[in-house]
């Protein structure tokens, strides 16, 4: 309908039992959640009730580096892999978009456009791949390499390794069966495309055994806010994952990134752009204040510091006093843009390392609101309505309550604005996003 | 209990709408159940319903080299990649097994140790692990080689691969948590072990994010029966499907194997030997053979050859008349045992290519048994008695009619005759199979 208001589109970000780092010691929180299936079918269950956009996942691969002693301080992330437990909650929910993180740098392009085809045949097409290029060495050892591949060349082999799944989700076309008994006929044979490809990085031989995906190509996410990462979202995604702290550097993004796009043919809507926001909901101000207060009472100084240490770089931070003014970080070789978003963050509020930490403990770099659900969806809408978002990635402080709250008091809210879906309308995260569903390149 | 009489064990075998290859051309077969979910979800259902120990879904990566108008006269096999399509079965049965086929030659151990501990997390521990090393060079072109790795290396790489994957299971132990929210400890910081490996194949260092599988490790499965894949399976595995056509055979096959699992100090009983067996059953034998003569009467000439051919590792077969003598071929890099299964076959009964196809069209080498349930039962218990078979891997000629009669009138008489479990006793796949939980290397 031409007619049709804007609406906002909403993620659901999992993780554990909760965003803020300190969740799981939570009165409310039950830790063991984290390793039951049975609890994040009931978190999805419940963005799916809420007509959330997708669930979505992150990941990394394995126990970081660091003294046991730090580590087991802090929970453990993604120990379900994403590609399988979102196999599983695709016969749990019935029209939720289901987006997992999968990195380019250690697994062949072939299995990737594999499990993803996969993955959309199972959900009738609510995959959606977050693209991640992995930003630490020790991923990097845990696949026999001594450190990471410098930032600039994880970004172009990445950008090779989409055209590379694409060809191969495009093997067999769309509907290629025939299944004429009388003839023995299968498939069509005219519809078979085997990839023969020959790049930098990748050459292979080879055609995926299915038809294409329900959705063509399953959703492509990307939450890389470098100028490397932006590049690859303007050439390739149509769905991207940002943190940002204040709505002007939030437009800034928003506006480059549309202007890259169309630097790259694209049109502006082909890619919807989710800022990640961590929502701390009360009946009032002052109780949201005194929530979010409890939860950053929890956070054990170690781990602060050492998930800062992570968020940087593996920057080892803990040579500088923590009460003494944040220190001047490079990037290195890992996740550009969140560096840059926290030297940014200290410099202009004057932070030391330790208020910094404190700002990272809630949501890892995404922005924090607290307050009732009408500051909150004033929030979003002010975001939403000044070209500074597309919509949110919700990061739920504790799980299932915050999202429980998120979905009971804020969903509400924004219906009652016309801001957000009253029921599903479609089948397909792309249809959820209003994204086309792209043809085959044959 | 000391006194429990030796039982069956029994896997149900799914590919497509069935294992024979014409099955798809049957008039009682859907044959675009192959590509739906819900049709395999049902298959699965039936086999849990006859009590089978697990499903099994075996596996190839992408659509075989071939003149595409031969291709698309065949069923295209395993568009589902197996351990999505398992995860997603995990939640839609309840007591089952699910073994997956992994091929060890082109996916890092991380990755595969990371899944499968995935799986049986989500599965209550009924993850199973059917390890190949893949026998062609069309699958090693997908990722990038010209051609496969020589058979000898293969498996010596695939041992090492099974280390790094258990040691990668180990990296928290059991039950690591320690959720106290007081002291601020989530894990025990002493049960963290981080995997270093340094060998032939792999040099890693890594540590899982989850608690050792329920299992301890899934059950591991092994198909090969060359000499390499014996001595493979001697070493490492504790289910070995195998494909053999006559009782002397299979016994030599047996008592061999169990003798090398001593060789290697393990009991004789830590590896159970399940033949592959495609039942055609009727009410009398004659209907019997009727419904087998009628999918024989469905092979297109070009998929049989076609099939014959990438049984027997690409060899051409097309410069040979179809119906002269079998030629002398020698098993190159590809499936050694495959190969001198059907040249010994081709030998014994002196048969010629036409023969050897029709054969290997109902089983793929495996073998064939045509009548009534108590025929059929006959033969299993012969095969279970005079130890040439802890067990069968089940492959029914089409899907669902195959599987649902031998649930219906197979399953029945070997529970009167005492020779299968008539309820799930176990809740895990070791339990089905009565093989102990493997202590942590730890």
């Amino acid at each position: 309908m031409a007619n049709e208001r804007r609406q906002l589109h909403l993620g659901a970000f999992l993780q554990g039992v909760g965003h803020h780092i300190a969740a799981w010691r939570h009165p409310d929180v039950d830790p063991a959640d984290a390793t039951r299936y049975g609890a994040i079918r009931e978190q999805a269950r419940l963005a799916e009730r809420g007509l959330f956009d997708a669930v979505f996942f992150a990941d990394t691969l394995g126990v970081p580096d660091g003294p046991p002693e730090v580590l087991a301080k802090g929970a453990l992330p993604y120990g379900f892999e994403p590609l399988t437990l979102l196999s599983a909650l695709a016969g749990d929910t019935e029209r939720i978009g289901l987006v997992a993180t999968v990195s380019t740098s250690y697994l062949a392009p072939f299995h990737l456009a594999r499990k993803f085809a996969s993955l959309d045949h199972l959900s009738g097409g609510r995959a959606g791949w977050n693209l991640v290029t992995s930003g630490t060495d020790w991923e990097a050892r845990a696949f026999g390499l001594e450190q990471q591949t410098p930032h600039a060349e994880r970004y172009r082999r990445a950008r090779e390794y989409v055209d590379v799944v694409k060809g191969l989700w495009d093997s067999l076309g769309d509907d290629p069966y025939l299944f004429d008994k009388d003839s023995g006929n299968y498939f069509d044979a005219a519809r078979l495309n085997f990839l023969d490809h020959r790049g930098e990085f990748f050459r292979l031989r080879a055609a995926l055994q299915s038809a294409r995906p329900p959705q063509g190509y399953p959703v492509l996410v990307q939450a890389g806010s470098s100028d490397d990462g932006q590049e690859l979202a303007a050439a390739t995604a149509e769905l991207v994952f940002t943190a940002q702290q204040t709505l002007a550097d939030a437009q800034r993004f928003y506006r480059g990134l549309k202007d890259r796009l169309e630097a790259h043919g694209r049109p502006r809507d082909a890619l919807k752009v989710l800022p990640g926001v961590l929502p701390v909901l009360g009946a009032s101000e002052a109780e949201a204040r005194e929530k979010f207060e409890q939860l950053q009472s929890l956070i054990d100084p170690a781990i602060g510091l050492g998930l800062l240490s992570a968020l940087l770089g593996n920057t080892d931070l803990t040579r500088y006093p923590l009460d003494a003014p944040f220190p001047e970080i490079s990037a290195g070789e890992g996740w550009h843009s969140r560096v840059q978003l926290f030297v940014d963050l200290a410099r202009r509020e004057k932070l030391t390392i330790r208020q910094v930490y404190e700002r990272a403990a809630g949501a890892r770099g995404h922005r924090v609101v607290v307050g009732t659900a009408t500051q909150v969806a004033d929030e979003l809408e002010s975001w939403f309505r000044n070209e500074a978002a597309d919509g949110f990635n919700v990061l739920a402080p504790t799980l299932p309550h915050g999202l429980r709250d998120f979905v009971d008091q804020v969903i509400p809210e924004l219906q009652r604005r016309g801001l957000f879906r009253t029921a599903y309308t479609g089948r397909t995260l792309r249809e959820h996003l209003g994204l086309p569903r792209p043809p085959s390149s044959h």
